[in-house]
């Protein structure tokens, strides 16, 4: 070791020793927003578990691979998905290009605001109205379009900020992980190139780590300078048994962990406990019809039937009760 | 600091100082299997352009992506891509349960290990023999196969082992972009769950990060188990414009270096420099007929066509010369 080199050294080795210090402060409790009950300790048993290192459960750092669904699971998705606002909003700036849109189905329901009208015809209303808007552009200006949109728009009811309606306990669970060695991934039935802009500021995850559903894109010079271009045509819908395919697709490792919702979250929570090992699955019951909302098997858009739950039982899943397990529900002082 | 903490962190501090110290000791010469040319000097400048904090061209580790191809630019891809050999040998050993394979092509020229044959029809006979020996089993059985398969199985004319085949001077540039915080990734015309296996031995690149052309998988409960079972149809060819498209799904950011060996890298090496900021762009000349093997625009596998070299020139692409730029091929002792 040369003389010039040992401050240089010191410095690192404090910052070394710092970041341990914060680790260890941390560990006293991770989860504040979570009431100490069943499903905060299955949480804290499992990382507990998987990270001694003398254990049978040791799991190597490479493998601690853990996967979260979005809507429903990280931020709010009722009244609607966000992405319906995201779509009603486009399909309002682009409507003076589109006069027919005025009385052409799902277009004149997106008008008029009318997202229920949108849904009647179930998902494939929003799938029309995101090719009509979501496409035509580079994926570049799409991002952009996304990140101008998502800094400003606001729930319809609370009129907080979309990202600030995600869910507290969930920020530390994903804070906690990744302190445990985690890799964090989102695996969202939503559009990957919707979440991306933003997952990173508000969930820590960075986009080759948030896929969800895609669209076809085209490759092309552009004055000399290669874009891609975002076709209206369906690539890969990440739900139900996509997740999973997506799951290999993007990672080719099992997760060892895997979190979620709905029954379209279903087979993502059923592969990860396939591999062998220890395993942690959750699901997430929305029964908070004070601070949150409440829905269950009659839900639309993310059903948690009586036969998920009964799954979830049988496989030794963990449910979470909004109610009785959050202590806090969003970030911001709620009621 | 409490008493029992301070070992630890002083064995911390430590092991930061030693890695530090490594680091530092192979700056000296991190590609030393490079002649000290323009090539050479080019991926040293870049690197040091790019992670220089107070620079104008300082990249953040976090955007530091470099993307490979791997045939041709990892590892030798002559006399034919090594999934060629891999293919015929799984047609050799599934022909019992498939008598009509004996008279029916391309199965007969894999039979008799005529690989011009199979080639005759262009990629398609591999595709035809690929869709007819990757598929129908887990992926999970499926990586069994190739871990089983490429610990042995060895290149035609050397003897040696395919793994041993890999280039030691591109060896020594991933080792070294990875040093200076670069994420380093595969993106290969070849099949992703062929390559996964043994990629992280081989090279040091986890499976999240190789990325390659792909057939469909199909969620299913077996036994009450989880798996995905390989489909007799492709999903995508990770080739050509597939390549671009590819990184923006699998990654969302553009690389800021590409290295590539043939006209089906090229619009992976236009996206990457089609970004703003510092880029690096790299091209490998097969022209060591002695060392390794020879060839240029009349290869039908592989083509470096006049117009490639010449875009490469138009751009200011590096264009590594393997005669005169490489001071050794292989890691092995060869002439």
């Amino acid at each position: 070791m040369t003389i010039t080199r040992t401050p240089y050294l010191i410095a690192i080795a404090l910052l070394c020793a710092l970041a341990m210090t914060t680790t260890i402060a941390h560990a006293a409790d991770s989860l504040p927003s979570w009431n100490d009950a069943a499903a905060k300790k299955s949480i804290v048993d499992f990382v507990a578990k998987v990270t001694k290192e003398s254990g049978p459960d040791f799991v190597p750092p490479a493998e601690r691979i853990a996967t979260f669904d979005n809507d429903g699971t990280l931020w709010c998705e009722q009244p609607l998905f966000v992405q319906f606002y995201f779509t009603m909003d486009r399909v309002k700036a682009l409507s003076p290009q589109h006069p027919e849109w005025k009385t052409k189905e799902p277009f004149a329901s997106f008008l008029k605001g009318d997202l229920d009208g949108v849904l009647a015809g179930g998902l494939s209303g929003l799938l029309e109205g995101a090719m009509a808007t979501h496409a035509g552009m580079t994926t570049e200006e799409f991002a952009k379009i996304v990140n101008d949109w998502i800094t400003t728009a606001k729930h319809p009811k609370t009129g907080k900020l979309f990202t600030e309606m995600v869910y507290q306990p969930m920020l530390e669970v994903l804070a906690y992980l990744r302190a445990n060695g985690f890799k964090t991934y989102i695996f969202s039935g939503g559009g990957i190139e919707f979440m991306r802009p933003w997952a990173e500021r508000v969930y820590g995850i960075p986009p080759e780590q948030v896929i969800g559903s895609s669209i076809k894109t085209k490759f092309e010079l552009r004055d000399g300078k290669a874009v891609l271009v975002r076709l209206p045509e369906m690539n890969f819908i990440d739900d139900k048994d996509g997740k999973p395919i997506a799951i290999n697709q993007h990672i080719g490792r099992r997760p060892i962990a895997a979190f979620g919702n709905s029954t379209g979250d279903q087979p993502m929570l059923e592969y990860t406990q396939g591999g062998s090992g220890a395993r942690f699955m959750l699901l997430i019951h929305h029964d908070d019809a004070e601070r949150e909302y409440v829905y269950g098997a009659e839900s639309k858009l993310a059903p948690f039937t009586d036969a998920l739950m009964a799954k979830a039982q049988q496989n030794g899943w963990t449910v979470v009760s909004m109610k009785q397990d959050w202590k806090t529900i969003f970030p911001f002082k709620s009621k």
